[in-house]
């Protein structure tokens, strides 16, 4: 009887003390997303990253610019220590002119919005000029194959597909005509290829993004032409087979530059040397200014340092907020920031978790890690439940943050936003700091914040 | 044994039955959302009513050119009969002119945003002047008396409280100093009075919004500032409390005009006298063009019927469309729609849902019902997860269906959508189309769509 005794006293003291707990997490919670609400700093900074530096090109000089202004207003937020961790990156430079016309049989031309993919090699001076092959998957191009290719410009028309309702589903399935399709033309004898823009949105904004060349094939040039463009083509083609498109580019790869990542931190008060990430990636496409790709996700990081400083909230273990350089065109930043922490025997990352889907409304956070992890994430459901924040079930980390898991076993974490919009503005000159909401960017970064709060208490 | 067996062959034939319910429910679900998202025209005929017609005040021409209008649209769309129900509305004027001053002691003056209240009565033609009492809730105003007060301007400068998830909750505790501020201002002999925008933005769009007098107290003019033109205010009177204030408007109450609810139906195949309600308010404020307040709910309504005409779905019971007049000064339109199915003993209104919201992301159905019936709309939970529609939780249906529920106890639902950018454009100029993102918009017909077609086939 007595043993029985103890256990309840011992049972009742284990569920009071959970239970406060419990009530603490939730009122550290609320105080997390109150102060960010209320002065919360990462719109202010976003804007001159966005505004008045713009668009950041790894290796640009708005690039560096971006490094500077990023370490600033890391130590303007209180963080312990910043410092730069060296990157070499590419250097591909668009070049002053780029354009694209439709030429018909009668000799009538129309200029269409086009802007080359990352990485694509020049025209001639004078432009690359041919018949047009439009084509809507690989399983076509192959079928016309060498004969009704060769000496020709392919057009992938492939659309989005409206009916996903994340329409990074829909990025997944057509990505692969912009990354691939260039050298997958070539290998028909194509002279260039042009890619229908990634989004669902109809305008005149040609999206840009990352291509990768086949080594083994003839490098051409590779364009992105806007959704209204593309349908414009489409059309001229089926009422005149015989149109002709005329590309010219003189962008070209320069020799690598030295740049950085950028790295803030709040020092753990009693396991400094367990380290929990947070991130985005400060490199941006050149063709808007990078306000949600991905001038969010590094102002949400910056602001969680912030926040921490301002609620005198000294975490037990280490919050390091990363400004990824060039994610956009090598990924260097992600490889060089995970080399250097595999060398680095002291510390041990706990956790990593990047935002870079936009600086929209967040629902959830993705898990990048074995199921048997995913409990010390999903265990929070209900502390996020009054913020909206109630997926737990996706999968995706997050570029920068993933050379991470080979290495060191991380576990990733990736945040999940609205997606309706992101495309609308994705790699195009839409993407623009007025297209950002305050309350919806300082949200993701309450969510972040929280998420980091709670496993740098509870662990993992 | 036999007996069993008969036992368990029935309950497998009940849980595949059951199942093969569920699928297909799940893939009409499915071919909803991927009809609207692939051809939906609520974005098409927003354009329309937003650019084209735009702002539609009660009363006014542009009013009776968006019922005829969303008549139009609705027969597009395909319904089986469109009728408009005749409904008298109040018609207030905001005038040629109305202008805000703040004049310094020194004689300096600065114009300031603001725009009338819906409803205030006008000043007189060279406008009212007076010092400006500043206060933040009725609390200090009472404690200041009429001592302080008469003869005086009254601003109320209660901001928004930006640590509320959604924003609706900032609306409900702020609201009263715009609809009560004016008569409780002149209960101590106030001469006019200013409120601050309710919106969370910080911009020079007044926000404007219906305002109700207190009968038993003088009616004195009342506007509403911008927030940047309340933040002006509120330092000058800091350091300059001699300040006056100069309004000028020539707002006014013109007689009743006929209007009408515009109504359209998709007939029920079995049980046609069944009814469920779907709708927006067709009227708006005249500042902005009313596009998701709530020129947004009209057309998601109306693309409903479109859907289910183009999939061929003849729902069991009757889906109604209504696109309600005067619901921003007045709830005529609603009131009058409760008060004909009241007397229309033939019918049964089995549920009505309204989206008022604005045409944002949906994630969830606000269930204005008794406990006993929520359990009819929860048990679709995981239908809809798919759709990121999650939270059955909250408990508001709409202002224009309101009505149903006294008189004849309709379960109502709220379309309950992202909320973080509502009351950035909401009652002002910045309510216009391009505010308005044609997937968001989309999917939150999508939701309704599905519901509406589930409450059909199965009941309540």
């Amino acid at each position: 009887m007595k043993r029985s005794i103890s256990l309840l006293v011992l049972s009742l003291f284990f569920t009071t003390s959970l239970q406060a707990q419990a009530r603490s997490d939730s009122a550290t919670v609320r105080s997390i997303y109150s102060e960010m609400l209320s002065n919360g700093k990462a719109y202010d900074w976003l804007r001159v990253l966005s505004n008045d530096i713009g668009g950041r090109l790894s290796g640009s000089p708005e690039a560096q610019q971006a490094v500077e202004y990023t370490r600033k207003a890391m130590l303007e937020a209180g963080a312990d220590t910043v410092w730069l961790q060296e990157i070499w990156v590419p250097h591909w430079v668009r070049g002053a002119k780029e354009s694209g016309r439709i030429i018909a049989r009668t000799g009538d031309s129309q200029e269409v919005p086009v802007c080359a993919l990352g990485g694509s090699v020049a025209t001639p001076k004078e432009g690359i000029s041919g018949n047009v092959v439009e084509v809507h998957d690989f399983d076509e191009l192959k079928a016309l194959g060498r004969e009704k290719i060769e000496g020709k410009i392919v057009f992938y028309n492939h659309p989005f597909d409206p009916t996903f309702i994340n329409t990074f589903e829909a990025y997944g399935e057509a990505g692969k005509y912009r990354w691939s399709g260039p050298s997958e033309a070539a290998r028909y004898g194509a002279v260039a290829s042009i890619v229908r823009s990634m989004t669902l949105a109809q305008d005149d904004f040609p999206h840009t993004g990352a291509m990768g060349y086949n080594d083994s094939l003839p490098k051409i040039p590779c364009a992105a032409i806007s959704t209204n463009g593309a349908n414009l083509l489409s059309n001229i083609l089926r009422a005149d087979p015989g149109a002709r498109f005329l590309l010219r580019m003189d962008c070209q790869l320069l020799d690598s530059v030295l740049s950085h990542n950028v790295i803030g931190e709040i020092r753990g008060r009693e396991l400094p040397d367990e380290v929990l990430v947070v991130g985005g990636h400060l490199d941006s496409w050149d063709t808007g200014d990078g306000a949600h790709d991905d001038g969010a996700g590094v102002m949400q990081s910056v602001e969680i340092l912030r926040t921490f400083k301002a609620l005198k909230l000294r975490p037990k273990r280490t919050i390091r907020a990363i400004a990824f350089m060039n994610e956009e065109n090598g990924l260097r930043g992600g490889r060089g920031y995970a080399a250097w922490a595999s060398t680095n025997s002291r510390e041990k990352h706990v956790m990593a978790i990047e935002s870079d889907a936009g600086g929209f409304t967040p629902y959830g956070f993705g898990l990048d890690m074995p199921e048997d992890k995913k409990p010390s994430i999903r265990k929070y459901r209900e502390l996020f439940r009054p913020y909206n924040v109630w997926n737990f079930e996706e999968e995706h980390g997050g570029a920068d943050i993933s050379p991470l898991k080979p290495s060191l076993k991380v576990p990733l974490v990736g945040l999940v936003v609205d997606s309706q919009r992101y495309f609308d503005y994705h790699h195009a000159g839409s993407d623009t700091f007025d297209k950002v909401n305050k309350r919806e960017l300082l949200l993701g970064a309450a969510a972040m914040g929280s998420l980091l709060y709670l496993v740098s208490e509870n662990g993992f």
